[in-house]
């Protein structure tokens, strides 16, 4: 189990759970439990070497997850945006997966998740994790990662 | 749901039943369940145009699943081959997979695998699937799938 916390040590608000099942240099494979209301932060996976960034399936397993992607901004949008830090959310059109749905976000595409109020349980499906080459929008945050055994 | 019956018509034998999530240029993920004692027959992915083959691994969710792949043939076996095409499994380097359990196998490897007696459900992690390509030890098998909506 790992803790990704963002280097932002405000890990319940900003912050993610992760079991990582398998990361070769093809495909990963992942768990991501999330507390509720728990946000993972703005990103996006840029090419790398002459791979085009990481391209990936959310699958909601349990719970309730709201995605933002780029486009129509939605009317009224069920995250509770991280307060101070609302500039840093800039994808503000939602996708609400509950379990059974799933949604591909391709390569180099700016997006940010929140579990709903129970939390949420969502598979990952994807070429090659690298998580150094992460992109976030928020420049105080560091892919720092706490290994929990 | 897919049901893989291989063109034996005995799918309660050998036969797989199978959920796809995705199936991209790059990845795949699906569902595998599996009857008590349900056999996927022996086969490899080889090499379709520059790619090496399909990569995959198998990670038991429920149930108990045995596999087998080349290597030192395991003194006894716990599946029960299909009686009258033995020949037809020649892999017999078992590995038991429980839930939480996964192995990957290489491209263009040999495998079969059956479910433990309340038969399984595997998850399956891999590279693109092209089940057209696929090479099986049985002479009379054809990859015929039906659709259930």
């Amino acid at each position: 189990m790992e803790v990704a916390d963002f280097g932002l040590n405000d890990v319940e608000r900003i912050g993610l759970q992760l079991v990582v099942y398998v990361n070769n240099d093809y495909y990963c494979a992942k768990e991501l439990i999330l507390f509720p209301h728990q946000t993972c932060p703005e990103h996006r996976h840029p090419p790398v070497g002459e791979r085009p960034g990481k391209m990936e399936t959310f699958r909601c397993r349990w719970g309730k997850v709201y995605l933002y992607v780029p486009g129509e901004p939605s009317p009224k949008i069920h995250a509770k945006i991280p307060k101070g830090r609302e500039k840093y959310f800039t994808a503000r059109h939602e996708i609400v997966l509950k379990p059974g749905d799933q949604y591909t976000i391709p390569p180099n595409t700016l997006h940010w998740f929140q579990a709903g109020p129970k939390g949420a349980v969502v598979s990952e499906f994807s070429t090659t994790s690298t998580d150094e080459h992460d992109v976030f929008t928020d420049p105080e945050i560091k892919r720092i990662t706490k290994i929990i055994e």
